[in-house]
């Protein structure tokens, strides 16, 4: 008797909720079959009707944590220097739940440098986020919120500070609390404004 | 009859010489003693005489790696804002050492995220890092070239920026070539100068 279509994607749920808790435990350095059958509380073999081959597997994690991203709550935005400013702070592990999606964010790096595919899916996320938050900087211009100059090239040196800062904030936790994740954005978009102040008004 | 020691040293040698093509080629994520072994055309019973364990094999492989970046060739320094850029220049995947190098410190956050110990002991080099830039930022302000403000939030964003810059370069080698990278390093230098010029004379 084939089993009901609602089982079979509850199954595909639960087997996604595992995949994420190997992630978020153990990055993708963590992630095999094995694991994820162990989390699952089920064999290798019933993992390989989901995926294939441990490529899948990554590829499959690596949409999820898309999704997840995504998904997850964000600050009231505002426009212009707020904007950017909530865009920012968005990504930062200022907490528990964003600490751990950052954490497979940062695991997620090492296997897309080891996989020309992926690298170039993860090439194309990035790009994307960068060319959002050049139109936040862009609006920002046009309100003399932060001071003339090319919009894609302050898109691109906030996007390496913002990527450098998780990293930062993720090996050296006690060094880089929420209040210190905060005060260095502003330092950066201070030093973007006409006048040197910032967007939480110095 | 006991090797002479001068083989012992040389093995070691080959031993380590083996460890960074594994890594330089596929990352923490592809460091294994069957892929070391492999790579050195011995066993990888002949391993365990070197590496205990996969976390032994792990350490060593930081170890090379720190060894490896300090050993680099390195900029004239100069003095003042000069030195300041030549140090974060440095950090940057411009050559393919520098990108094979910084390939393999991406790689080893995943690695450091996942065991506590390691992930101190990345703090600790991070916090070095810093401490030096901290350094010369501090001395380009005594030659006003460098605006007023607490030298360690401004090592702290430019290291936050560098390491982002990094990331972006390799995921992405196509929208981040040298010329593009050197660019942005200096836009950041021009926001922390006291008439916004940077350290290339604007």
């Amino acid at each position: 008797m084939p089993r009901p279509k609602g089982d079979h994607e509850a199954r595909r749920r639960d087997v996604s909720e595992a995949v994420w808790r190997v992630l978020a435990a153990h990055g993708f350095g963590g992630l095999t079959m094995r694991a994820v059958a162990a989390e699952l509380g089920a064999s290798t073999g019933l993992l390989t009707h989901y995926f294939r081959t441990k490529r899948d597997l990554v590829a499959h994690a690596l949409d999820l944590l898309e999704r997840r991203t995504e998904a997850r709550p964000r600050r009231a935005a505002g426009q212009g220097l707020a904007a950017v400013r909530a865009a920012l702070l968005d990504i930062l592990p200022l907490t528990d739940e964003a600490t751990g999606s950052n954490r497979v964010w940062v695991s997620s790096w090492d296997t897309a440098l080891a996989d020309p595919g992926l690298r170039a899916d993860h090439a194309r996320r990035y790009a994307r986020s960068r060319d959002k938050l050049c139109e936040l900087i862009a609006e920002a211009q046009r309100l003399g919120e932060i001071a003339p100059g090319d919009p894609e090239r302050l898109a691109a040196g906030a996007q390496a500070f913002v990527l450098g800062l998780v990293v930062q904030a993720l090996l050296d936790a006690p060094a880089f609390p929420a209040s210190r994740q905060i005060r260095l954005v502003d330092d950066h978009l201070a030093a973007l404004t006409p006048d040197g102040r910032g967007a939480n008004g110095g």
